[in-house]
């Protein structure tokens, strides 16, 4: 049973249809809304699509569930699947599935397939690559909502008991939560180098000398600005570690919780080595670029002007030329090793990995 | 119960046997056939397998379906598992699977595993990675090929009833299908690009000026091709969804369903994206070869000469020097832009984003 | 119920008790002990534990397993899952669970779980991506542990009988075997060519014309070196195909096994495809990199010089241009077929495409 008949509502009988359940919707005005459903589904009123179903859907908003309550009687001994999501992480004290839990307390409530959109249950694959999280007080319920998540082709992750049902039910309204201070901490490391740079590289020169070297900025002080973010980064990945050894060491035991900073930055710690992965392979597009720009081409030319000129054969430096050849072997390597260990964090290669070979790659 | 003795009869034999089942396999000549199968299953006549089990495998071809009438009466309320495929897409009217329900009305035709390959059957990891789609008409019949499979190590997937059987005989044979059209659409571009940068920078100056420009062809003109490839296509991805969202204020409802046209072009819209992505790394590649090349460095040299023979020492243009400092760094920026989208655009990372991350980054 | 209070045992009793399963444990010092465990874990002594639980996981190292002997008694007819790892691969003669299923006849062993770290167990995500290997001599059992597993957010594999206990247990010492045979033969191939071209660029020029060429080596050797590795490599990966098909004809039979060595290296292919394609990719990078250096710039401004001051204006030669345009052309054509082809190779993408696809592609 399913009741309700927006989108999620319509999707959801759609996907139960195609997956061989007998469907029936509970619409306040079924003659209306029948033609949006699939032919198989019996589109009837409240009450009687709650009175023939065992498992009912619940695909309304969470403040029209009261308007449930005159169904009370019907829905005893019923499980109720709370579908809902909310609009704003936290939104209200308890969570939605908790509230159906106190308004129908002769119900079993299980919280599940709020993670899957409209869009998924209609459309998407059956492959069982998207997971459903399901969480009730009662193993029994929970276990048949598992059954019919798979039999729908999704893969059913059992939560444990309703108080999950609020993490639940913030999960699709996350955005990146684990990229948020990484990505802040790179922008501002990205802000202090670069004014350094700027000052060393644009603003210092033309007060000393007069020279306009503003034509630096979009590349070469960008480019000499990647490469300290990127090294600060790489040791913020390696630090916390050495921190927490040391903080086990000093305590004299592993079973001692870090403090909370310091538990948050070991949790971070791939989403800061990928930024700082990302900004090493820009500085290295950048460099491949560096003699593209028509500033190179003009410098050359000059220098080899005022050489002819000047009659003068010899501009080797020897010096010169094995600290670049120098740089840019090492720099390579370090980016071909940064980059497995970029490759080695996909998730589909990560669980390909036992502990062992994960670590000596790290 | 296995019929028949080919290739992927043995597989199947050997798969199940290591998957802890007891494996009879019926073949017309059973003496000479018993040393292709493991040991630990039995080898005999088809009429003797087929009465000792109570699933049975057909790995027969179609064309020889009818010969196993014979076995009628043996088979009766036993579950037939066809795992046929044709080579060609949509060869005959019915698929095999509803062809042999039709043979063997009293048994329960279910279609499985014909996705696949006996290779995977033997050789293949038994990590569940690999799906095997099922059918039928018959509940509890899928159901028990639905466990089989499982235990074998893939990962069953419902398709529903029988009348998916086509739909499932078809997949092996697919080739990228989702792929042809953007493809096509994409050399098109190229074509017609292509063209035109030829006249323009290669024919053009040749017949005004007779200047030989031919070396251009394959670097520089394939260079300046491939943007504009890049820019059509991406400007494609973001088209429909325009017209959709007019179509919907048009019409003023969000259930009618858009032309064919039009979905068939949003649902091509990764791919076509996917391609703008790879045209775009192409031209990023391509550039940045651009002074690698011999013409480059005699162009360079002829230039420093001329310069130094006429004794003039500014060659130095800012607007020109500005021009390719901010191409440059534009095209990084955009660059490292779709190489996000291209990254969460690989399964496995997609799966791990929920609706409201996977818009933001698009 | 858990045996053992290690890190193992800690961490498998807070995920049982997050899965809503009842769990005891039991210690030599429940005590002591009791405060490490989650508090709904009942701690107690290990007789009185093994009394309570059906299911008992045996968390106590090989060498201490003797020591139960004494709840020999009560353990009668429970399952016993060994979830031990060694330290060496084939360490001991006999695998660790059917030491334990010797030392006690009445119990049915699993063995299961101990290519799950603790980490995994107490902070890993419940989302059916870790495998659990289980094997066992009872099916009953292994089905019950399976369940648990599934429950517990993994995906249960079933790897048969207790042979394979041997076969599981190496599996979390294991160390990437299937690269080892390729990068080493990727490393010695990479150190003979880099000694001939060492030798062709370096050494003989010193030796015939006194030149000093020694910055050459950190990038122009290695430069051409890396396209004479990622050229065998990828013979390397075509070859014992055509091996293999040449065997077949020869002894008229497909069914004919390969010997040892053919079937090694077709096992191998993979992983000498993805080393040729890394080659290939450095080949690139370093490429890419040559007019960056100051030797290159240094060489360009004395060919200038000497042009200049030998009122030579022409330097254009047609062939050498046309070459390599050609050679990078080529050259990015096939890297760029090359990438194709090491995408498909990761696993969620090869798992989404059918033999027909995979062979087109390949």
């Amino acid at each position: 049973g399913v009741l309700g008949s927006g989108d999620f509502a319509r999707s959801l009988a759609v996907r139960l249809v195609r997956s061989g359940f007998r469907v029936v919707v509970g619409s306040r005005n079924p003659k209306r809304k029948a033609s949006l459903f699939p032919a198989a589904a019996e589109v009837t009123f409240q009450a009687e699509a709650a009175k023939k179903a065992d498992v009912i859907f619940v695909a309304i908003f969470r403040e029209h569930y009261s308007t449930l309550c005159d169904l009370a009687d019907v829905l005893v001994g019923k499980i109720l699947v709370d579908v809902s999501n909310n609009t704003e992480i936290n939104h209200h004290k308890e969570s939605n599935a908790e509230y159906l839990a106190s308004l129908f307390p002769a119900c079993t409530v299980v919280k599940a397939f709020n993670v899957v959109s409209a869009w998924t249950l209609q459309s998407g694959a059956r492959d069982g690559n998207k997971q459903v999280l399901i969480c009730s007080n009662n193993q029994e319920a929970k276990r048949t909502i598992a059954e019919i998540a798979q039999v729908m082709g999704f893969t059913p992750v059992d939560m444990g008991c309703m108080s999950s049902a609020c993490e639940i039910e913030n999960i699709p309204l996350r955005l990146l939560p684990a990229w948020k201070i990484p990505i802040f901490l790179a922008l501002g490391l990205f802000l202090c180098f670069f004014t350094y740079n700027l000052i060393r590289q644009v603003i210092h020169p033309y007060i000393r000398e007069q020279k306009n070297k503003l034509y630096k900025i979009p590349i070469e002080v960008v480019n000499t600005t990647l490469p300290c973010v990127s090294y600060v980064m790489l040791s913020l990945v390696y630090l916390p570690g050495v921190l927490a050894a040391c903080s086990q060491l000093y305590y004299g035991t592993k079973y001692r919780r870090f403090p909370d900073w310091l538990d948050q930055w070991l949790q971070h710690r791939k989403q800061i080595g990928l930024l700082s992965f990302f900004c090493a392979a820009l500085h290295a597009v950048y460099s491949l670029c560096l003699p593209m720009r028509r500033s190179h081409r003009y410098l050359l030319i000059e220098t080899a002007v005022k050489q002819a000129m000047e009659k003068k054969m010899t501009v080797w430096v020897e010096e010169e030329v094995w600290r670049m050849e120098i740089y840019i072997s090492v720099g390579i390597i370090a980016l071909g090793l940064l980059s497995l260990l970029a490759i080695t964090s996909l998730p589909s290669i990560a669980n390909s990995l036992n502990w062992r070979e994960f670590s000596f790659i790290q």
